[in-house]
C-alpha cells in the first residue's frame, strides 16, 4: 500500500479504490478480446467486443478523475480481478470446444461485471460524500454501462447460450 | 480441475461452479467474524454477524443440492474469493483505527456480495435449464439473501458510515 497522501481518511480510501479499479480495468481490457475470440455465439462475441470498447472509455473517465484530483493515474494490484480472470481462463481451458463454453464465458463475464458494479457503486457514493460531483457523475456513467452489460449477459444466457449448452 | 463426471457439459459446468461457491462460502464464513470484530459502528457489526449466520444456512442449502445430485459436497479453490478477501484484509490493515475503516469494510462486504450475486444468479439459471427445480429454488433463496445484504450495506454506507468517515 502506498503512503497516505491526504489528511482525510475517506479521500485516502477513495484514492486507493480508484487505483484498484484502474488496475482492474486494464486487466479486463486485456481479457475481453480473448473471451470474444473463444465465444462461439456471434451475439456473445459482439457483447464482449462492445464491452472492450466501452472499457477504453471507462479508463479514460478514470484518467479524468485522477487529473481532477491533481494525481497521476496509477493502478495498484487488484487481487480480486486477478482471481476472477484466472477463473475465466480456467473455464476457457476446461470447456474449450464444448457446447457449454459460451455459458461459462457468460458466467465469467458476469463475475467481472459484478466486481465493477460493487466498486463503481462504492466510488460514486464516496465521491458524493467528498463533494466531488464531477467525479461522481463520471463514475455513475461507468456504473450504468456495467449494469447494462450485466443485464445483456443475463439475456444472452437465458435466451440463447444456455439453450445451446443443455 | 477434476475429471468430468457426466455426459452433459452444462451439468459439468454447474457442478464445477457449485464447488467454486461452496469453497467461497466457507472462506466467507471465516472472514465475516473478523470483519464484525473490526467494524466500529454497531449496526455494521450486526450486519456482518447476521450475514455470518445466514452464510451457515447457505452452506446447508449447497449441501442439500450436492446430496440431491448424489455427489459429495466438495469445494474447489476459488481464486476470485481469495483475492476479494485479501483485499478486505488489506483495507482492515491499512485503515485500522481510522474513521474510514467502516466505509472500507462496507465496500469489501459489497464486493463479496456481488461475487455471490453473480454466481448464484448463474447457478439458478443453469439449474432451471437442467430441470433441477428444487436446486433452482434453494439457489434463489440464497440469491435473495445476498441481494438483501448488499442493499443493507448500501443503506449503512450512505446513511451513517460515510458520514462518520468524511
Amino acid at each position: 500500500m502506498p503512503t497516505r497522501k491526504s489528511s482525510n481518511p475517506l479521500e485516502d480510501l477513495f484514492t486507493e479504490t480508484l487505483k484498484d479499479i484502474y488496475f482492474a480495468e486494464k486487466q479486463i481490457l486485456r481479457a475481453l478480446p480473448k473471451m470474444a475470440k473463444e465465444a462461439t455465439a456471434p451475439e456473445l462475441k459482439e457483447a464482449f467486443e462492445t464491452h472492450r470498447d466501452e472499457t477504453e472509455g471507462q479508463i479514460e473517465r478514470l484518467n479524468q478523475i485522477f487529473e481532477g484530483m491533481g494525481r497521476p493515474a496509477r493502478g495498484k494490484t487488484c487481487d480480486a480481478i486477478l482471481g476472477i480472470i484466472d477463473e475465466a481462463k480456467e473455464v476457457m481451458d476446461e470447456f474449450k470446444g464444448d457446447d457449454a463454453l459460451d455459458a461459462g464465458l457468460v458466467a465469467s463475464g458476469q463475475t467481472v461485471e459484478h466486481y465493477e458494479i460493487a466498486r463503481y457503486g462504492t466510488l460514486k457514493t464516496w465521491a458524493r460524500q467528498l463533494g466531488m460531483e464531477d467525479a461522481a457523475k463520471l463514475l455513475d456513467e461507468t456504473l450504468q454501462e456495467e449494469i447494462k452489460t450485466d443485464k445483456l449477459l443475463t439475456q444472452l444466457a437465458t435466451k440463447s447460450v444456455n439453450r445451446r449448452a443443455a
